[in-house]
């Protein structure tokens, strides 16, 4: 296992001088900590000895329950029996190598995909084929001979990548869940940010896609489809929580996979959590959010039209918190990075997003963190460093 | 891997009627229900955006540095980078797993052992050997040749261990340390229960004496042994808080091994527990603990003196959670387990802690969950069970 380009690059985030688009933050003023000193104060009233006891391994039952309704108002028709609760978002993705990857096995990644996972799928000795996207996902024509090659499972991201930014659109999902289901191969919906769409309309899921596609009533949860969430980016990272929604049977396999891994998701995290989200105030709360993180991302999107130099492209993400530049052929991302943080700038070189070692003249911005002053400074400041580098090439 | 009979077990206790020497649950009166009601208060007050952000993967920065100092005063002098914050004790053992078993790897246990380690290390392919034990821990006369076949590591409970509640001698100590320099191999020192002692001598850890061992100084911290503990039995389990010591760099690969597989432990969890625990709270503490499980595994004793039939053998533990049954030769332990559920008693047989499918003849029994009245009701129960099976084996 190699280190984290990511992580090592948030160390840097931590000298307040440093504006930085680099790391996955999202902005500490959209944390809803009145609702949670309050839910704290409650569960603790109400049920604390119950909040520092063990817990079963599945998670807390009436968690467990609101996220089966809430998937079913969704269109994914389940039952409490195929939710799992996890240490955030990041154990799913362990656990799902745990259970499923054997050392050698293929998974069909998205190029480029979320380092996450490929940190987590690494340590379990997978391997890696990664095909296209473009601005509307997995370009599909090509996508067909890697999926008749027998990948173990097919990852996609398909509302905002991470780091892309980029959302599949509708048919390439339908033409997605074809293709799986010609050639057997299970997909894996990795979701963390479908609630954060800014503009254009919502396109449903594959997972719910999948079950029209296979059930004769169009909404029974047809299993073909595993599906992650997280409460990381509409309520809070700190408190580490996020959900599976698998077939009952695979369930029990993560279950038991779990147990070996952490017993449990922190009982208290999981009933506070539950407190602040019960009562519809989820609803209300990611609003709040979008507002803010739409204003954040026009900030960036207009700095770029307006301080880039020409020769350098980027996505226009109709969502989620990323989008990806990227430089001319010739030019080195960690080349662009050093000089940056020579300016107090960070964001990250998208070669670790890559499985084939190229996606050098690449990069990714995050713009939830940041305030619009600082995006608008931070932008100005990497467009400084671009020029450099571009006018002492041609000197 | 196996479902874990413990966590199945576990679901019986939900059962109100049932009296459960099963689980290995702390008592959920010693919870510092308030404590912590005060401390989230502060927190949340004082820096509540912060407590729901993202943190490092090492571990919130004051509570690596309280350990530090902690584990100093302890005879353990470690820096705050020899410390890594774990989601519970469980993901020290599967992240000790995954940074150093490879498929086939021999691991030397204690026969018994704890199952939650057979849990982990299965996941990564282990192979387990076995040495015995007897009231002092390791028979170290019996153990050089399995260390001299080369396991990858250790694996020693010297305190009050879970299963057997068998606390390992200073003189198997010592001799422990010297074997495993002799031959080159690391020691994995699990202390969960160390400070939960009820009578007898505090022996030093392993840690420690290996340190007197090997450094000129006797203090500076060794690095041949690695060495794991939890907040789950002095503080509460739900928070789900353990960590690691070990040398520096051993700490940088666990590091990147947490990345992939929970980012890092919720920082709710961590602040809040600093928050408590600062201030001396947890030397008065465990005080309190110490008092009520003292008298609750007296009353076990005592019961078990009372109402056992003879042909059924019992250890004494000086501290912990745990106690150890077994059985005449000829007594099935799951067949025990049947008769007692139906008199709603439950507790542990102890084949799972084995690894080579014997000790079908013994069982567990936690004594720090039941109130004394509880405990001796289901004492009783169970020594009807015995006299039954024993009676009509001899009809």
């Amino acid at each position: 296992m190699r280190s984290s380009a990511v992580r090592e690059l948030l160390k840097l985030t931590e000298q307040p001088d440093v504006i930085s688009f680099a790391g996955g933050l999202p902005a500490p003023e959209t944390f809803p900590v009145e609702e949670f000193t309050r839910a704290l104060g409650t569960v603790m009233a109400s049920h604390g000895a119950r909040a520092l006891q063990y817990g079963t391994t599945e998670g807390y039952t009436p968690l467990r329950e609101m996220i089966a309704r809430h998937s079913t108002r969704y269109g994914i028709n389940v039952e409490p029996e195929n939710v799992l609760l996890t240490s955030g978002s990041q154990q799913a993705l362990d656990l799902i190598g745990k259970v499923f990857i054997n050392p050698g096995d293929h998974i069909l990644v998205e190029r480029p995909t979320y380092l996450g996972a490929l940190q987590a799928w690494n340590a379990y000795q997978a391997e890696f084929v990664a095909a296209d996207i473009d601005d509307d996902g997995y370009v599909t024509a090509s996508l067909e001979a890697k999926i008749r090659s027998g990948p173990k499972f097919i990852y996609a991201l398909p509302n905002f990548q991470n780091p892309s930014g980029i959302t599949m659109s509708l048919e390439r999902r339908k033409r997605l869940i074809e293709l799986a289901d010609h050639y057997g191969v299970p997909i894996l919906e990795d979701d963390p940010y479908g609630q954060l769409r800014y503009e254009g309309e919502h396109v449903p899921p594959i997972v719910h896609l999948d079950s029209e596609f296979r059930s004769t009533d169009g909404v029974r949860y047809s299993g073909n489809v595993i599906y992650l969430s997280t409460f990381s980016k509409i309520l809070a990272p700190g408190i580490r929580l996020g959900w599976i929604i698998a077939p009952a049977e695979v369930i029990q396999k993560l279950v038991q996979a779990k147990q070996g891994t952490d017993l449990h998701t922190s009982t208290l995290a999981q009933i506070a959590a539950h407190e602040v989200a019960k009562g519809g105030f989820l609803n209300e709360h990611v609003k709040v959010i979008r507002a803010i993180y739409r204003e954040r991302r026009d900030t960036m999107l207009a700095a770029l039209d307006r301080d880039f130099p020409p020769g350098i492209t980027w996505t226009r993400p109709q969502g989620g918190l990323f989008l990806w530049l990227t430089f001319p052929e010739w030019m080195d991302a960690a080349e662009v990075l050093r000089a940056a943080v020579a300016t107090r700038v960070a964001f990250v070189p998208g070669e670790s997003f890559f499985t084939d070692g190229t996606g050098r003249n690449t990069a990714r911005l995050n713009f939830s963190n940041a305030t619009p002053e600082k995006i608008r400074e931070g932008v100005g400041r990497l467009a400084g460093c671009l020029k450099r580098l571009i006018s002492s090439r041609l000197a």
